[in-house]
């Protein structure tokens, strides 16, 4: 994780937010080729699962709503935590993680010598089991009190109760408050899902591991609502929807590259389902910190649209024209988070391996997932006319695609800069393609590919159906096999 | 603009926030359409002036800030409004707002009548000027107050003044914050310019005409920083950039849709221009509600970096190569609001015709906003190979386009509702596509241009390059004059 966290610093990924003042502690900052990987994630999941699909439509709903949907929900009163404090060094903990910590100990067998103890475990001196503070190994802790996850505000000019709102902890309640809004200007059918992507906040106690848990995060959800008195392939429509979705969000990730190997499904037991689930099942990645929740798909039932319903004194139903009757339709969530997907597409692409004798690190993205498409790189920066050559496709390749142009380094240095951030093709001008000494250029550019290293010379005028072919799922070695290899194979 | 509200609602761009708990009063949810409107005015813009320009790099920060970060920029201590309180209603104002308010009066003069008498002007019967609160007429005012406008949270598990925290007022202040990490990542030189779209919060205290003015609302900001002692053509080089930007934007309008009648700059005066600002214009549009800011261009100086400087203690200087020498940028900043944006978009789409004597309302959207690009409609729904036909074409346009299918009505409905939406371009698939009664059909569909009416005949297979034409920059009428023209103009 440390090797990540440091490339996302150094090479524009993620900074952390409001740095110069010492940080949050909980939120981060995506920099320039950040904001492109998380933007193409937030596209591509939106064109896969909304543009294409005929029964998803998306919303963009505003983050403070009113506060009555979150006494509907339940969050009011039960999206909580329970916490306790210690009464020496005020740190404060979560009850429920307390006992999985690591804690200190200050041993009476070895003259009060300062220790760190396993999770769970004895001192093995004097065989001690955690009593006190496992920060400061001083403190008792107060019994554990409910704290809500919610990020509290006031709207409107006074700060009063009747004006307190809050920041969403989720975005679904928008697809669940605009149900009917959205139904009827739309004129749906069920099943159909409503999509969004945006913003939420939790106030959690202990924020960390990098972007995987923080307190303002960006989701992505999808509610897809069934009607529950229909059957598909003779099983209730919501339980064969619930499998559907599981099965697509699973190939999804698998299409930009995770690998199988390092995904997992965890089926909830029964204790641990919320109220309102049937069942839920997540996807579990491999990610530096260990097997973790990717995303969760839950079937929430007819729950949420009933409690609104109640509370708001409005109808939240569907009219089954076949039945002739007025029905609440059941509801299947795909619910994923932008930035712990950004985290494992950054962690399964990272690879180091030795080329050479020495080590090259190479982020093999997804060319539709790479913030650089094409990095365009002068062999000479001394000779205007590679400059200029080199400025030009950068211009016309910029028209269609996120391009980089670098010339602060030998041409080795700068294709280890571009693997190192993802970049799937270099284009480099030389001499030859330009001309020298009165003698003509042949106008041929070197395309090189990050992941094979191979480089062929194209002409120049080839370069953008080239590209469209390579950066819309077609093959390097069926690109390069249609042109002249380059005489070295990566002169890095 | 009632006109614009109602159809907004009716066909799915915008709703009013929780509207099922009587709304929020301040903030809007974007529905089906809208978010496709709304995305599609940000990609452009992001295309424009980020990735297309070799000069622009995005980052993408977090709403959640420093609380330090608000005193360095000045917000905690001058970001207010002046506001007064009704004593009898308990209405709120702005200070500055009243006298320009039209106001209720009981006039003595007829028996104590109530009139509504214009701003500014006295009462016609007995001469009165406005003396109580203008809402109510009966209560007098306090004294104006200082009120300010971030909303205020507590970051972390205890409420106390350590942890306040603020929503982000504006998005600015993140590329200040972050230059010297944008800077170092990725080695700029001077000038180069930061972007950032994202959600701002202001608790306004009068918020107000739709989503003109709303508590929550999306910015897309630029901070193009140049090297104070550079100069070009002879000037400064921070007015050069600060007109080459006005110039760039007001160009950006134009070139998707917004009529130049429509346009103005207004250049700040003096007395209103911010503390910080050397010179400020605003890009100004004949909204529904009058001419007023659609964005604002200001030349900020070195203020902000400077600020961040002091207050963080840490350096936010360039090193000029040239002058061998730190130098701390100046910085021109084009603000714009994306919610404005759009109904400035909306509003000049917005037209009434007549058309063979009944009324055609049509958005004259550019084809690069318009939120569905192709709607796909049966002529005869009760026929399966036309809705099959209809499905598969749907099917294969979804995978490049946002597209519709719509089977709801008959084709003239069906091709009003797309003109009212925006959509520039019907499929019509019909007898003769698919054949009938033993004869086959000539698997040619009709295309129907929103602006026009007119209707040509096309071969399925050409949907998608014609399409590809159209829908980046082709005209119509080239493509038109290739096929042959349907029998009807426009049967609806």
């Amino acid at each position: 994780m440390d090797v990540l966290v440091s490339l996302c610093k150094r090479r524009g990924f993620v900074f952390q937010s409001s740095e110069i003042y010492g940080g949050t502690g909980s939120c981060w900052d995506y920099g320039p080729l950040g904001v492109e990987l998380k933007n193409n994630i937030k596209r591509l999941w939106w064109r896969d699962f909304v543009q294409r699909r005929p029964d998803v439509v998306g919303i963009d709903a505003s983050i403070l709503m009113h506060p009555n949907v979150w006494r509907a929900s339940g969050h009011v009163e039960n999206f909580t935590d329970p916490m306790v404090d210690c009464r020496e060094c005020k740190h404060r903990f979560r009850a429920d993680h307390v006992d999985a910590m690591p804690w200190v100990h200050y041993c009476a067998a070895t003259k009060g010598n300062k220790f760190t103890v396993k999770p769970g475990e004895p001192c093995g001196h004097c065989g001690e089991r955690r009593s006190l503070c496992p920060q400061c190994g001083k403190g008792t802790l107060t019994a554990p009190r409910q704290f809500n996850l919610m990020f509290k505000t006031f709207m409107g000019p006074v700060e009063e109760d009747a004006a307190v709102t809050y920041l969403r902890p989720e975005t679904a309640q928008a697809m669940f408050v605009n149900f009917d809004n959205v139904l009827q200007s739309m004129r749906l059918k069920l099943p159909f899902g409503i999509a969004q992507q945006g913003r939420s906040f939790r106030n959690e106690i202990t924020p960390g591991n990098f972007i995987f848990r923080t307190r303002e995060f960006e989701q992505m959800e999808l509610e897809y609502f069934v009607n529950p008195r229909d059957t598909v392939d003779g099983r209730p429509a919501d339980e064969h929807w619930h499998d559907r979705w599981i099965e697509d969000c699973l190939a999804w990730y698998k299409r930009y590259g995770l690998r199988a190997e390092n995904l997992q499904l965890r089926e909830h037991e029964k204790d641990e389902l919320a109220h309102y689930a049937k069942r839920t099942v997540d996807i579990e990645y491999r990610f530096p910190i260990g097997w973790s929740e990717l995303m969760g798909i839950a079937n929430r039932t007819d729950y949420d649209l009933k409690q609104h319903a109640k509370v708001s004194g409005k109808s939240l139903t569907y009219f089954d024209e076949e039945r002739k009757d007025h029905v609440v339709p059941f509801v299947v969530e795909p619910a994923a988070g932008v930035d712990r997907s950004l985290l494992a597409f950054l962690s399964d692409a990272y690879q180091e391996e030795e080329v050479r004798g020495e080590k090259r690190v190479v982020l093999r993205l997804h060319p539709e997932l790479a913030p650089v498409k094409v990095a365009i790189l002068p062999l000479l920066k001394k000779r205007d006319e590679i400059v200029r050559a080199c400025h030009a496709i950068r211009d016309e390749l910029a028209r269609s695609w996120s391009v980089a142009y670098d010339d602060t380094a030998a041409i080795g240095r700068l294709y280890r800069r571009q693997d190192e951030v993802g970049t799937p093709y270099c284009v480099t001008v030389d001499v030859q393609t330009v001309g020298d000494a009165g003698e003509q250029g042949d106008d041929r550019v070197t395309i090189r590919d990050r992941d094979s290293m191979e480089q062929v010379r194209v002409p120049r005028a080839e370069l953008v159906p080239v590209f469209r072919e390579l950066l819309e799922g077609g093959a390097w070695k069926d690109v390069a096999a249609r042109f002249t290899p380059a005489a070295a194979k990566d002169s890095a």
